[in-house]
């Protein structure tokens, strides 16, 4: 029941030797998406030893080249070798034009179909779900066209607790409403969801905010994530070119996480000018002490958690 | 006096773990030319050390990806960089179109100009040349147009011997054409060059030959090189999937260096089928004895040979 997050590059626009650019794949219960596509990203998928056939969806945050110059190498790759099972690519309409000109010039040994869901809503929307997980889209605050992802979960149905069904002499209906997540209401009394039903397990979700400086809504938008990977391109002090670049420092990294109240924080995208960004963990834990650093290679799990 | 190349590429279609697609840096006396640009040669090029902005040229052997996907992020970081002078990109007419795509998506930061110099010759000829280097380009064998390079030192003029000129009471006029390498001819005898002067130094060259597939002109219009690099994409008892695909074995690519009388030979561009090539190698010195494999970070030294 994997809730695996694979960091493949944690550079912003400008790679470094030990940095690639932005890309990550989040194994959720053996299905794959993957989210940004910098260069390079074909590499650190085999270094980290991702199946690139089992990649079915692919989350393109915004149309910039280090979020996208590895997506021509991927899908060529893909296609050598042998793929053809559709391919879902989550991206702004920007990216069609980029993809045109991909199968113009590149496409020949492409013979799957990539399908293109355009992105451009105003608020989070559920752009694909399946009967266990779900993937929403919500837009950012950036330079260009921009998007942030949730992946998440769903919330499973509830189980009755024996004993309750015992107590209270449940109906088939009354089980079937609680399994749904609700109370039972009857003409005397209310049988509370909390006392007679339980979660089998915590549903886990993740959201993805690159590349982004602040914004009201954000918070909202991803609260209670398990785990928040937000950009930190840059050090507290450095907060005039944060704003001027639209990107975030650490402290408003943190205080994202810490509003959203999300489980833990993850953050990556660092400029180049700083070969080492270990001094951006104290900025950050002063605000949210449940942060760690990202970097290539890193394999963060959010294990499943049973109710029993 | 540098004649240096900077390996950083020897994967063919699928890059590997330990092989980033073809690219190359070749140092000529502090100028530089690369050849080929797949994906992640600009994080090579940092690891090596080599200076962005001090690449003048780029030559593109052939639209194919794995030795073109890199040019997308290499243009963009010499834009970062700030880039003014003029870079010059030799390439196939099917450049242009993505050259163009480029620019219009991803041009914005890309305030120098990039010359695209067109490749359509059917038999060597110089695309470039300054005052004691020059760049040849000549078409190859392979599915789409590509082209095979020459970069090579010019000849110096040559000196006079002082007791030739003592010996023969050599005028300034026969001086003069001692130094542009011709014999002295007088009515009653002749001067041969040889006795009566030398050359300075070892004009130094390296041919480029990959993706191609055998063809007869190949070894005379590399005559002699210092240095080749020819790819041997399979093993030798895969010839005919080398010719099915255009490409060239390890026995071919030997018999050409052979052929060709070159100094050296140094193969690449290996199929992702062989994590290890190490056998190639017995197979290529059974024809060419001088031959090394090239492997990604390689750096090959051609030194600087004075005459004195």
């Amino acid at each position: 029941m994997n809730f695996t997050l694979n960091v493949l590059g944690t550079a912003s626009a400008l790679p470094t030797t030990e940095r690639y650019p932005s890309a990550q794949v989040l194994d959720v219960r053996g299905r794959l998406f993957m989210i940004d596509c910098g260069e390079g990203a074909q590499m650190q998928i085999r270094r980290a030893k991702v199946s690139f056939l089992k990649i079915e969806h692919i989350c393109l945050s915004h149309i910039h080249g280090d979020h996208i110059f590895g997506i021509f190498g991927l899908l060529s790759t893909m296609g050598m070798f042998g793929r053809s099972s559709v391919l879902n690519i989550y991206a702004p309409k920007s990216f069609a034009p980029v993809l045109e000109f991909f199968m113009a010039h590149f496409g020949d040994g492409v013979k799957y179909e990539i399908n293109h869901v355009i992105l451009e809503m105003s608020e989070p929307e559920i752009v694909y779900e399946n009967r266990t997980v779900e993937l929403l889209a919500f837009p950012l605050n950036h330079r260009v066209e921009t998007f942030g992802f949730i992946i998440r979960e769903k919330m499973p149905p509830y189980n009755v607790r024996k004993e309750a069904i015992a107590k209270y002499g449940l109906s088939v209906a009354e089980i079937g409403r609680l399994k749904g997540g609700e109370d039972v209401v009857r003409e005397e009394d209310v049988i509370p969801l909390a006392e007679a039903a339980y979660l089998p397990y915590v549903p886990r979700s993740y959201a993805y905010c690159s590349d982004t400086a602040p914004f009201p809504e954000l918070a909202q938008w991803i609260k209670g994530v398990s785990l928040l990977y937000h950009e930190a391109t840059y050090p507290a002090d450095m907060e005039e070119m944060a704003q001027k670049n639209f990107h975030s420092t650490t402290l408003q990294a943190a205080k994202v996480a810490l509003e959203a109240g999300v489980g833990r924080l993850l953050v990556g995208h660092y400029s180049s000018r700083f070969p080492s960004v270990d001094f951006f963990l104290d900025e950050l834990r002063t605000v949210f002490p449940d942060t760690d650093l990202a970097h290539d290679g890193d394999v963060v799990e959010i294990p499943y958690l049973r109710n029993v």
